[in-house]
């Protein structure tokens, strides 16, 4: 078998046998086939497509070129949860430990933040002592023990994604359904979960810019899913504003608390419950999505879900003191207020400029070598739809690096909050489910 | 300027300018732009190709990113030719000489052998002492004596086509016309010369196998070459079976010998004319290509065709007497001739089949490095239309390798003739000119 023949079959718009796309697949994951060739099958595919058969093979075949979780020891039930990425989200946080305190077990591997969007593993490290890094033995036992952990990623999940992700993203082959849903499911199945459900993020402040991309993507993630004899389920939420709002990461890990008990954002409520609710459908942990919703809301006000959230931190060696004060988190040493110029409702407020300012505070990094400082970030006084006054605080940014100037992210925040004189309008964080 | 934003472009349709084409060429040339970005490239131009004003610009690039001969110090009007490949194709040792003695000078760079063709530069090297490396001011000093020189491809002549190629090579990317076009015409512009006629073959042994796509690169490297101010003219010609009765080294010099003294096959003898006629009316030597084929055939019977090529020889260090001799060329060492196992008209006889068998005796290299056996090669004792009876000589076989096996050549040139009780019809050989 000869690669530049694979290229070509697909160059010319045929499908490829599993046993060609396994031969690829390999040969990415153990660099026997060189970048150049790499780069010209994906631009083949870009043109060509795969069929839904030929990309379960190819996302079967990522999956099983690197290290697999043997999830077979976890005695409960178990469902994982992925998001497309967005601003603010720390819906991980949340639907962990709410959606464990109502029976079924999360298993979640997260990975760091990089460019715009913050990530699950820098937010929980900002809660002291917290620890990532679980072998596979104790992250089974957490699992059993209390009913979630969150770890970071394996460095060898599905390599051959690793390789190929890094090569599209310098050739112009990111933007294909086929090759992002393979690279999300791939590292998916790896991590041994088949109960999967999608949070495929659409708007300014995520990749999918449009509802028909963003449903196409989900469509096909929860084929592969099913073709692979696990159960899912996408659900469709807007990332037009932040989610919540708290944008870096001690800030969103205080927000997430504060959700756990309750008393969080509507829409990060939300997003959760619908999140959660499918969660435990899908493990038959609950009969309908309206009776899990009950559920899940109950042990928001029980004291379930922030018991377990502690319960979690102490098993990951943080300290659970956190859950009932948010100020032992890092706390920044520098604050500065945004003022609105003007009156009226604030109509826009894009999402993808408030994640770029939290990263020039120093929440977030711009190159996956660089350190971030977890006390930083922005906390949105106001958010789409409500009312402002001139004059009145639109949003606080705060941060502790010395050499931090914040002039450069208060421009880009004024620049990302529109107003106008009438209000926009209700609208929903869910658009849709696709199940 | 981002080599990523330039690939994106061309995948989404897009034209490129000048400047975008300039800085990809220039990376490629200067190795600032990576294989796989390359390879990302051709891949999206092979699906959404290139403007007639891109595909100029690309062109222009290529020449200009290497060394430029500089013709200018010729006194005479001069032309080229370029094939784009087959077996047996001895045209330029015909053609050079040819066209000289009638008037136009013939300024041309050749290649080695490379795969199931041979190369001119090979073939003339067969000649004792025969020098193919002449520096410019040698190579322009002969043409401006002789009237014709022909010497081996400088290395860095559009040092950015010969990394393309290698490239594309290997991920499927070659069979485009605006490349294939670009990467013929920018060496020719390199190499100095405005008028350029160009051979372009069709059929089983040449790369372009159907008329429409021959015709489709013809026309695009005309358009090209005029783009560039120069002039130019594509013949499409068959190459089905080899052209001639020779295929090998030494003995397509001996044919290319008898050619220049009328005593050549039909097809060779009418495709030089051909050629050689519209090179001439390119650089009004001759009104017309009828007055033009008069004179360059009457050259052919009265010695002139002949005296210019053992000049050209002997200003390039080899012994003129071949011309008289061809017993002086190298002679193989072992002999075997391949009989016909049935009576009836040859039907077709595979100008690929043939020119791999040659390639098995010696007389052609599969990697650059290999030597060659100038002695070896097929003698075609039958060719398409001849009637044969079983057991009479379909070719004779000739190598001086001990190593070599004939039996594989053998079997290969017994696959390649193809019998019928019919007469196949007369073809011409020359199928369409493009000007």
């Amino acid at each position: 078998m000869r690669t530049v023949d694979i290229i070509r079959k697909k160059r010319d718009g045929l499908s490829l046998s599993p046993e060609e796309i396994r031969f690829f697949i390999q040969g990415v994951a153990d660099g026997s086939i060189p970048d150049y060739q790499i780069s010209a099958f994906t631009m083949a595919v870009f043109f060509q497509n795969m069929t839904e058969e030929e990309l379960f093979h190819f996302t079967m075949a990522m999956a099983e070129t690197g290290d697999r979780l043997d999830l077979s020891r976890i005695t409960r039930v178990t469902a994982d949860k992925h998001s497309t990425g967005g601003v603010g989200d720390k819906v991980s946080l949340v639907l962990g430990p709410l959606v464990a305190s109502a029976g079924t077990a999360v298993s979640k591997m997260s990975g760091r933040g990089l460019g715009h969007t913050g990530g699950t593993i820098d937010k929980l490290e900002s809660i002291p002592g917290f620890v990532c890094e679980l072998d596979q033995e104790a992250f089974i036992r957490q699992i059993n023990e209390v009913g979630v952990a969150i770890i970071s990623q394996s460095g060898n999940l599905a390599p051959a994604d690793k390789r190929m992700y890094a090569i599209r993203d310098v050739t112009a082959t990111v933007e294909n359904t086929a090759l992002i849903a393979a690279s999300v499911v791939s590292k998916k199945l790896a991590a041994g979960n088949k109960n999967i459900v999608f949070d495929v993020k659409v708007g300014r402040g995520a990749f999918m810019k449009t509802e028909p991309r963003a449903l196409d993507l989900a469509r096909t993630m929860v084929d592969i899913v099913r073709r692979a004899g696990g159960q899912s389920v996408a659900v469709i939420s807007r990332m037009d504003q932040p989610l919540g709002m708290e944008v870096g990461n001690a800030n969103e890990v205080a927000e997430a608390i504060a959700t756990l008990k309750g008393e969080g954002p509507k829409d990060l409520t939300g997003l959760t419950l619908t999140l959660g609710a499918h969660m435990m459908v899908l493990t038959g942990s609950a009969p309908t999505v309206e009776e899990a919703r009950r559920v899940l809301k109950e042990n928001l006000h029980n004291g379930k879900a922030i018991r377990t959230f502690a319960r979690m931190i102490e098993a990951q060696h943080g300290d659970p003191r956190v859950t009932e004060d948010p100020g032992l988190l890092p706390s920044p040493r520098f604050r500065e207020t945004l003022l609105a110029e003007q009156s009226g409702f604030v109509h826009m407020l894009d999402a993808m400029k408030v994640g770029t300012a939290a990263g020039l505070l120093g929440a977030g990094r711009s190159r996956k070598e660089d350190p971030v400082d977890l006390s930083a970030g922005i906390h949105l006084i106001r958010r789409m739809g409500d009312r402002v006054e001139k004059g009145e605080p639109l949003c606080e940014l705060f941060w502790s690096g010395e050499s931090v100037d914040p002039g450069e992210a208060l421009e880009m925040l004024a620049s990302a909050y529109q107003m106008r004189e009438t209000h926009p309008g209700a609208r929903a964080i869910v658009l849709d489910v696709v199940q």
